[in-house]
């Protein structure tokens, strides 16, 4: 049982060429497919078009490979893309596949990824500890059934966090009964990433409360990494760990960044991997390197390193673009690379300010 | 005879409040005052009034203390404001002033910034060898006022270009002439940087021509940083460098950046100075650089480390945006400083793709 | 006694080369000067600096001729600058002065003009029904003193709306006591606004109370126009209306906007002046308009005219430029004319997605 | 013989469920469909993937109504898409399809529409005679064969104009020729323009030459509307006239507007197919209307009315945004109709800074 990972370049956000050769080819099975992290050349706001264009030719192709209908194959395969190449980044994608059979704990840990879903919630519930508890649950039956084994060894949970659909009058009901409804982005995204932080063991559960949610700061996930999505009932998860039960030549390894200047952090995590960071120009190192996540923001404070920053009263570009620019530069200055899945919006991810990356490489 | 540099943070383009405390509290003298350089929150384009506003705060502010009208104060001291502080740039100025008497050479190479202008131009010398020629003999005189003694001494040339106006009726006589005009930003900032090419030793007088300007971009400085303003009948040039006849703790160096993410060749200048880039994060170390100046742009080829880019197919963010925003977040991890002057358009200015930095520090 | 209007484009924001000559050549005299409200090229947000560099350039003028610091002349002058001029809008100013003495009654109601403050206001009373009395009485007070002798004469107040500075500890003190401050921008507009339309007799006392603010959009004033400011302790007004006690050319009427494609509404206010509006193109016409000032908003319910609009879902341009754009063109369509004021964010300035509008016209 | 229209909103870019709620209830069929002509909420630049977004889901409805595969619809159906509805614009497509057979000439003229390509063009023909005669010839070629027996009545050809791929080679060699390439964007419009003025007999075949091309703005059409796309070897071209061979309730006519402002110009054109723009407000009237397509820029000029506007100055904001958003304002101002199809960038395409306007409505 091992993972294996194709990244490719993105020529446009329908380019799902290289999946379609690779697939041709036989190098990735459509059955083995478990789930698509891509970026594309959109804007990451609400008139971004080009996440949705990226789905339906996805879906196209592996609908046709798996003989479902395009409709149907985000049932089986995540598909998750998340706009803004600001700067120097290369839209592109990595597709995880998982091949072969369960077998015995080798000797070393190697990449593990499941997949997974939450039940639907209710409109209540987001924001608050319900669906904190029960994307902690899912995350840990999902590390369960992918045989990892400590929490310590789950490095990135990458989620859709749901924002079930609700009336006005709803709305107003749970208004008047003064428990407002969180059911938006901003807490679907915050609720998701303390959900992980309880099931990676970053947090204990008694921290926990509906209160602290988008209030106490100091309450962070170094390995959630959430997007949420108007509409979508249930939150869809991929849990990204390393464990003994997996073979392979793959690995993750996670860190926190302090701020989006934190090139150290980078440094420390690449290392880890055996990547040496120092050796950024060499196209060899830099090969072994198949994903790079990271979510961050323009620092809330306006300020970064205790000097003032501008992105907070522009009103000309949003700050995400900003923020996303500014880190995946400093991260592919770093490990020589540009292709990098940077996210913004990052409430209890990581320390106010900067946030988690998680790196996955090939081993030595 | 010594450089004293003062650098602040800007609450907003019109904040010239440190500038008037230092000198009221008599750390600097309004006499003394060589040129401010600074970066301020506009988008750096032809609606950008920040600029103006910055100048005309500085001009107000020194011309009182001069005891001369605000409109004549550039021409005793230069005031060069640059828009653009995207991502995490904290809007700053560096105050430059000369104090002392000239003396003997010392022992050590300290810094000496010098001011000067070309003579007026025509607009058929735009672009071409009149331009490229007048340049270099000023920056040669300037150095030479200043007693640096090599040409290897010169680090920076912060240039406002020359761009004289014109009548529609010459532009088509010079087009029917087959000379069209070339007096546009363009092709003055090109032809400032070969002009400080020329003077700073980098390119022999013999592989400059009218052809080569724009075209052969294998020629270019490392020292030259310009901006052209239209209207402005001749350049502006400030020289920076190295001189044994000057005092204080202040020197200069200068590297070029392969590309905007080339995090090595920040490192490398900072080293120069006795700066430890691994101590990014060190308070005392970082508050030894009082000045960063850079300048390069969006890849033209549309690639970076060979993959591609979406900086120049972006119809809602310009590509000058994305540059300076990734340019300054690499040179900020790195150097654990965000008040950094980076600049884009660099026509022959450091490689494709690349460009020129400079910093300027306090000696140990 | 008379109001003396001066029109005139502006180059830039720093352009007052127009009242300089007007000025110089005794047109206007600086003693006789009100207000003066412009657009300017900027984006009409937080950081568009157009308005700072306008404001200090008219400053400087006027303080220079009436022998005051230019930080001195905002207490005698009224100085309101709005940035944005998307699309066709001439960026200009409108300047009023007021001329000779008080007279008797005259057989026609002329163009009246009075400038006043409200007292400074407590961050608690903002938003609230304090704010909205205060603004009501300085209305009315300012009415009486350059009687205008009813309140159905009033036909534009232009409001800077104060926001007083708070500190954080105030505002928790508030929210812990069950009244969290109102003191922002939204809220001052909208207090403001509710404040006018009591001054004139749109609205009567008991339909208002700190519920309506902001909650039933049914209450509206069809002559206020009102932007906050943060920082400023009490706001600033200035009401335009007709008496007979004043002499002169000028004359004022308004209307209301029921959307941001109302040319109807333009038409008819236009008409109530003589200006046929049919007659656009005529430059006869044309040249008897001297101000034009409206308010409105992209209907925030997202359609218009029972079709969606995309103003309000748009991550890339403000929802603000486009509905400054889009009724700007309509008005400049109807009345040949591209000098117009146009503002948006527009609590209870107008029926939802609409607002008000003002023409000023000399009369035939 | 006639044409059928069906007009419908879409909530997004590839929302085509009216199309198929009319396929299934049997309003429209499959094989009648002539071309869908739309507007999508991108930018309408370099990078808005809308239109792909919108081909794309275009493409799978009527590709598998059809049987056929999605890409090859475009072989039997045009898909014309435009991004950028700024502003009051509400996303929407109109959708033309032919019903019926040829019949004898009937009382009245009728909305005909045809569909044709010219022949695949060769890079150094693009912004030339030759593109201009194979562009007149092919709308003839689709006139007569649509019966449509005056130039006179054509009334809108709707052009996706040809920019065939070449190397760097080939542009080398045409320039060392002294021909350089026109193989852009620009050219290819304006080439197609006055192909059109051709056909349509606005311009007389002597009054052209490869000269004149983006040279003499005074030649132009008033019924062309051309975008073009790189990488496309041959025009497609869509023909909407009158003639009394073809049946149905449809008429087309057009007009041209003076400049961005021109109400009356569209006033007139609806004059002319019996819509009353008095009765604006009349939902009645407005349901009459089912297609208006115009085509207009920011005058390039940088006035408009004789006064400055900054829609070219703007670097945050393309001065194609602001003019659609205008434009399309006024028009819906007059018809009280904000499903409008207006696009940029119209080299001869009627007077600079004005353009074509063409109005489909059903016959009273």
């Amino acid at each position: 049982m091992r993972i294996r990972a194709l990244r490719f370049d993105m020529g446009g956000p329908s380019d799902v060429g290289a999946l379609r050769r690779a697939l041709d080819a036989g190098e990735l099975r459509a059955e083995d497919l478990l789930c698509v992290i891509g970026k594309t050349e959109g804007n990451g706001g609400r008139n971004d078009f080009t996440r949705e264009l990226a789905v339906r030719a996805f879906s196209e192709l592996i609908g046709a490979r798996l003989g479902i209908a395009p409709e149907r194959v985000e049932d089986r395969v995540v598909l998750s893309f998340s706009g803004g190449t600001e700067g120097v980044v290369t839209p592109h994608a990595v597709v995880f596949a998982r091949e072969g059979e369960a077998g015995g704990a080798g000797a070393a840990k190697r990449l593990a990824v499941g997949v997974g879903y939450t039940r639907a919630f209710r409109p209540e519930e987001i924001g608050r500890m319900p669906q904190i508890e029960e994307t902690a649950r899912t995350i840990r039956e999902i590390a369960a059934r992918i045989r990892i084994e400590s929490p310590a060894d789950i490095h990135l949970v990458q989620m859709k966090g749901a924002i079930p659909s609700f009336t006005w009058d709803e709305a107003q009901a749970a208004r008047r009964a003064g428990r407002p409804l969180r059911c938006d982005m901003v807490w679907s995204r915050a609720a998701s990433a303390l959900g992980a932080a309880l099931a990676a063991g970053e947090l204990a559960e008694e921290a926990l409360s509906d209160e602290v949610v988008c209030e106490d700061w100091s309450l962070w996930s170094g390995v959630a990494s959430c997007s949420a999505k108007p509409g979508l009932a249930r939150t869809e998860l991929v849990v990204f760990g390393n464990s003994a039960h997996w073979e392979g030549d793959l690995a993750i390894a996670h860190g926190v960044l302090d701020d989006i200047l934190d090139a150290r952090a980078v440094r420390a995590v690449a290392a880890r991997l055996g990547v040496d960071p120092g050796a950024s120009a060499d196209p060899a190192a830099r090969e072994r390197i198949v994903g790079v996540f990271a979510k961050a923001e323009a620092d809330p404070r306006g300020t970064i390193r205790g000097r003032r920053h501008t992105m907070l009263s522009d009103d000309d570009i949003s700050d995400t673009r900003y923020a996303r620019c500014a880190l995946a530069a400093v991260i592919a200055s770093v490990l020589g690379e540009t292709r990098i899945y940077v996210s913004t919006r990052a409430e209890h991810h990581g320390p106010l300010g900067g946030g988690p990356i998680a790196i996955i490489a090939r081993t030595e």
